[in-house]
């Protein structure tokens, strides 16, 4: 499915918080989550500030992590137009820094994360949070959520690969 | 409104055809289009790629251009889903590339476009083309039909201020 030199980065995206978690297989197969959070941007700056400190901030992960797949969680198609549009200006900027430096894109619907996860596609978000702390072997869930989405999406690519 | 130093860089954002119009005052006052055209992707390649392929033509635009303002067609909200994603992913790019340099940005509907163009927030695309044409001085509407409406964008911008 993909090189697997390099973690998975998973992205939750969005323009106010941005989850993300780079997870790869360890020696012996164990998952390892080898960096995890959310990038803030602050909403009473101008939406272009915000868009080019996201820019800077996934860029850099995309740098530094290396990794060899990104996984994206997908909006759902019952959002509205305004969240649409936020989401899509968050997701683009991730997929441009893949496609310039040519790491291949998942992505993943949110029952799609579920699923891979907990077995259940309806899951609650405390079921998927207990189970992506279960696979990785910690004692709690990354905090904040959106760390814990971002990780979850990139559990979904290894797990589905 | 802006430092009228550079030209108002108009974009009307698309994935596949993202079309954009650079217009300046020239001396006593008479608009001048310096720039107009059209960024294609290819629909057959991964978005990641055309992503990043419209990433690096707007930066070289917002670069090479050196606009004041930056004039952005914002997205009907009666648009489904996909397209909002869509849009959200190319404007975001721009925007980025405006929040780096910090070149201010404005948003207009499609009708404050036709609006101020034409004087009728309802009018067609051949009329604005044509107002297009006669408020630049040239002989037919930039071509193809997305760089008219880049120009159109830019022109609103600066009516309006």
């Amino acid at each position: 499915m993909f090189d697997a030199a390099g973690p998975v980065l998973g992205i939750d995206p969005g323009v106010s918080r941005c989850g993300y978690g780079a997870v790869a297989r360890g020696s012996g197969g164990a998952l390892v989550a080898q960096a995890f959070g959310v990038i803030h941007t602050e909403p009473e700056a101008p939406l272009p500030e915000r868009l080019a400190v996201l820019q800077r901030e996934l860029d850099g992960l995309v740098r530094d992590l290396a990794p060899c797949a990104l996984a994206v969680e997908r909006v759902l198609f019952q959002v509205n137009t305004r969240t649409a549009m936020s989401v899509g200006q968050a997701s683009g900027l991730a997929l441009a820094a893949a496609g310039r430096t040519g790491v291949p894109v998942f992505h993943y619907s949110p029952n799609e994360v579920k699923l891979a996860v907990t077995g259940d596609g309806t899951a609650g978000k405390a079921q998927v949070q207990a189970m992506v702390a279960r696979l990785l072997r910690l004692k709690a869930a990354p905090r904040p959520a959106d760390a814990a989405d971002g990780v979850a999406v990139a559990l979904t690519c290894i797990i589905r690969s």
